[in-house]
């Protein structure tokens, strides 16, 4: 079985395990205050453009977003975000048991706009019987978004603008931003990431790490005792240097993005494939993951050699499915997955 | 300014009054155990038919909602609601403040489903990733709803029997359970929604008390400890005797019901008012609340001299707007009102 | 049965009643927001000499203690409190259902010292793992105690210096504040309470009024957004001109520092009856509550007439008890239970 | 610098490497189902002598307590633990963060008995007023403690039969629970910790692992839908093989045991080069943490080469510090450490 179901179905890129093996014996300090999280911190605040960003390090997704997020609100307030959110659907209510409300927001693909925040912040103020409402605190977004699809610069910047105005914070879910860096029609860097949004997480578990995330904040208040929100929700790795370690070198010579290219290449060459037989898309994703809507015949036939996510019936005889591609698919299984293709259609 | 804006514009029914006059100063033991709670929990323990009943009182509305849906649930689950459902709306997020997600399930009028209660179930337990979504945990009704709008037995058998069978625990929250009682074509008695129900609350706050609500359980395991949960949700009040003395008074004699009928009356009488010159209304509700969609130039007329709840707009000429009757409507207040119709359509 | 167990067994003071039959069919908005609210707030204001303060009303004391300190603490921090304060031993748990820890101090009679916070406040800060251990955040006392015993001035004035030199809001539970106010020795007014907390609350359950606390906010941090605050933890009432009329009563013509010296007038009868038999007590309160140690011969005796609460056993034939006046207290029943004392000694 | 600070300096055993570097590129499904963990969880139960356990595997120490604690408790329940206990001191308020106090028993080493959870259990239950008190709802326990001390297998059966009377599940933190089992005067067998015990977890992270803790259920309320509770409190781990693939490790040819019993020799080794020149210990560990007496002219002398924790200082010339090994021990660095005690006492 070659597996597209997900983008992490293998371990690390080999440069991460050969970092670990050859400082595996190494004695440092732990919870992130070691060397080699210092290194990282650098490299990325270098990456970001900015000296001034806080850094920290956490072990997963859901993790990450139920740290940050209890961090930013006050008790009474909730987070704006996609219907399709991560934070919203996936996560078994781990926002909300911080206590949280998310406030969701109708989305067809994936993303809000910043026309979307300012109506429902406008709607919330202008009720009388507001405090008897969640007081939206923060909005959240993810890039790309869970559906593949990605902001552009302009929409970012319109976003962040929106929020700065109304004093809600900006938190940009990056669990696959390497994708959204390296798709096609990208016009956002990370400095750009960096500067139009609060808190962005600069997402490894899906993009050559073993495991990990990078909090990166520039808000100076959701920096004030951060590392107590960490301890709090569970997320302080003892062996904090394992994260450094990871993001040191995916932070060098540039190995997030390359990997990250690569990634995204062989995504497209599916998309191509799919798209020539004729073939829709649930989304139009030019990121890692793919939703072509397939027949149930070609799924079938596909199914007996490839694994994918099934995403939605469409009709009758089409289903909607996911096919990932992540810096581990190796070009020959996408070789092998495209000739599989055309032979159905033969 | 009549008032017409909810139904908790006045005090309490006058026999409420002259009953805490003459106990004033009676000494009793606090928290719920004294006689007059004792007795209030007997007769509505026979009200509901039901001798095997666990009766509670508490003084507010999200007091109670909170206060029973964090007892029943587990961590990981939530409560599904309609969309609209007070929870889901009016609570400042008082439900996700306990750890829990609400879980909102479409509805035009207010009301939710058997099939709409098993539609989620089953796609929930379907999902091959259920364990990083929400559990369903328990189902939350308002009867009537916010929007007025009562379930027919029928309705509430085929709930409560699904919600059974799915081992979803049923709460009916009956902040204004009186006005459904003496709706219009209904057909539920308290045995009913007693027998249909997991557990409800009888709402007093609205229905003729000064405030109060009677937390009403038949199922076994959400009476266990359930005091331990009144106390920690901030509701046990010290003077309890305070809410037994209410609701002592509103069960005898059929005042509860008395009073009721009073209102629906009185809201009947407006609505015929408006349906008469041809005015449409939002929802179709028999009970207390009205929402009529009226032209502008009779609201302002109208606003002169009665308070009304601004609901909705509908286009650049009306609004639907909210008018409440209750246990202490005055007769000669909706003469007025109707008279003021009449005159504008002169 | 004369109960002298607690200070909540009877209902309000005369006055109060007159009140709420004499507005009960007026109309007015709700959630606190009518005009009797207004006014309590003009006259509480007033009595504690500061016009910027912010004042709400709640139901009951657990809720108030939860929303305050909720609406203060950061989420890893904690609240410093006495051992034996109510927050740590009688509201199950409610403030760390909110997410927080209590940090107990030590405590002999229910009162703490500001070295005691101070100390607290370096210890944690000169620990290298302070990220690993809650942080203080706020100071809680109550006053008088849970053991009748009270501040004086020369010591709160120095626990709020030291509160703010390190940035720890102090919040006083005033759930009996009348009964310090009148206490034998007393040297704090209201105003100095006003102006030496950055939040408090003056008790109306236990002083006369049915149900009743009034929040009284200093610190402009603190009164941000309070009301949704009230509202998350389920403590807007409805018809809350309720708590308004019963405010604006005791605010009205001194009469909440008039019942209070009542109720320590007869509590002072009590302790000098039971001291000149030469009974120790178990806490040196001049407040509406005695703890006096008294063999169980004489608990026995008195137990067929007096209800009094248990407290801790001393030893094999002597127990502490708690006997309670309060505004309510009748002068003839003093009368009686000191005849029966010196009955028991003939 | 050679680092006795804490038992988690290096990063994993080499087999551990080894099986992380030839697996790497394999795909496996995610989320724990993989055949890895399911291997793992084969040994852990036969290491166990029980089939029916259910074995989960989560990143870290305080996200395990914290997801087991709040799977367990009822809202209005706590947990019982030394007051020394990592829950109650370390955690920066993790288990508060979920709602639920920690019950603190006094505790000079660590260790608390079936007495006092009896005492506390009867004291509670015996209250009159004990629904204002969090109701004692689990028993938590370390083993070894914080302070390195164990339990022998008499006084485990003595608690766990007491706690199995009084309803309350007994949960053992096994973070270091290697060292326990390896220690000199040990009788308890891994058997005997799951037959004594309704949950406990196999620390990884300091015996062996990067990171990783096994959860080992024999409860079977606790078993049900535990894996929301894993996905709620953000313990899923995505690459969750990397759990299995250590836990297998470990698991496989006694290797668990072997490590643990060097660290063991290796602290023993350490504590008797310091009992022979006479200094007393903070506590009587005979596992892998020590916590010497020292003078501080010794402290300093050592601490040039050495690091080591600062417990508690004792008086004006002594404090008492921590040298941990572990499985990473280096035989030599301990000789060397040997040698330069005795050249200061030359």
């Amino acid at each position: 079985m070659i597996r597209f179901e997900s983008d992490y179905t293998e371990g690390a890129h080999p440069q991460i395990l050969t970092k670990l093996v050859s400082t595996n014996m190494e004695q440092t300090i732990g919870y992130g205050e070691d060397p080699y999280c210092e290194h990282a911190r650098e490299l990325i605040k270098e990456a970001c453009g900015n000296n001034e960003l806080a850094v920290h390090f956490l072990v997963g997704g859901t993790q990450t977003n139920t740290t940050v997020i209890s961090a930013v609100l006050r008790p009474y307030q909730g987070v704006l975000s996609a219907v399709t959110g991560h934070i919203n659907c996936h996560e078994t209510g781990a926002i909300e048991a911080t206590g949280h409300k998310v406030l969701p927001l109708a989305s067809e693909d994936g993303k809000i706009t910043a026309q979307q925040v300012r109506d429902y912040y406008d709607e919330h103020w202008s009720d009388s019987s507001h405090e008897h409402v969640v007081q939206p605190g923060m909005v959240y977004i993810s890039h790309p978004t869970e559906n593949g699809t990605t902001y552009q610069k302009e929409e970012l910047v319109e976003l962040y603008n929106t929020c700065k105005e109304l004093e809600l914070p900006l938190f940009i879910d990056g669990a696959r931003l390497g994708y959204a860096l390296a798709s096609e029609g990208n016009d956002l860097s990370l400095e750009d990431i960096a500067a139009n949004s609060d808190v962005f997480y600069i997402g490894g578990t899906k993009v050559g790490a073993l495991f990990g995330e990078a909090i990166v904040i520039s808000n100076e208040s959701i920096k004030k005792d951060f590392r107590y929100n960490i301890k709090l929700r569970g997320g302080m790795l003892a062996k904090g240097r394992l994260l450094g370690l990871q993001f040191e070198t995916l932070f060098t010579d540039n190995l997030y993005q390359e990997i990250s290219e690569h990634a995204v290449t062989q995504a497209m060459r599916i998309r191509d494939a799919f798209a020539k037989k004729g073939y829709q898309f649930l989304y139009d994703s030019r990121t890692n993951q793919q939703f072509p809507i397939l027949p149930v015949s070609l799924l079938d036939f596909l199914g007996e050699k490839y694994s994918y996510s099934f995403w939605t019936k469409v009709d009758d005889t089409h289903n909607a499915v996911r096919f990932c591609t992540s810096w581990a698919t190796k070009e020959e299984n996408v070789d092998a997955l495209l000739a599989d293709i055309e032979e159905f259609h033969k």
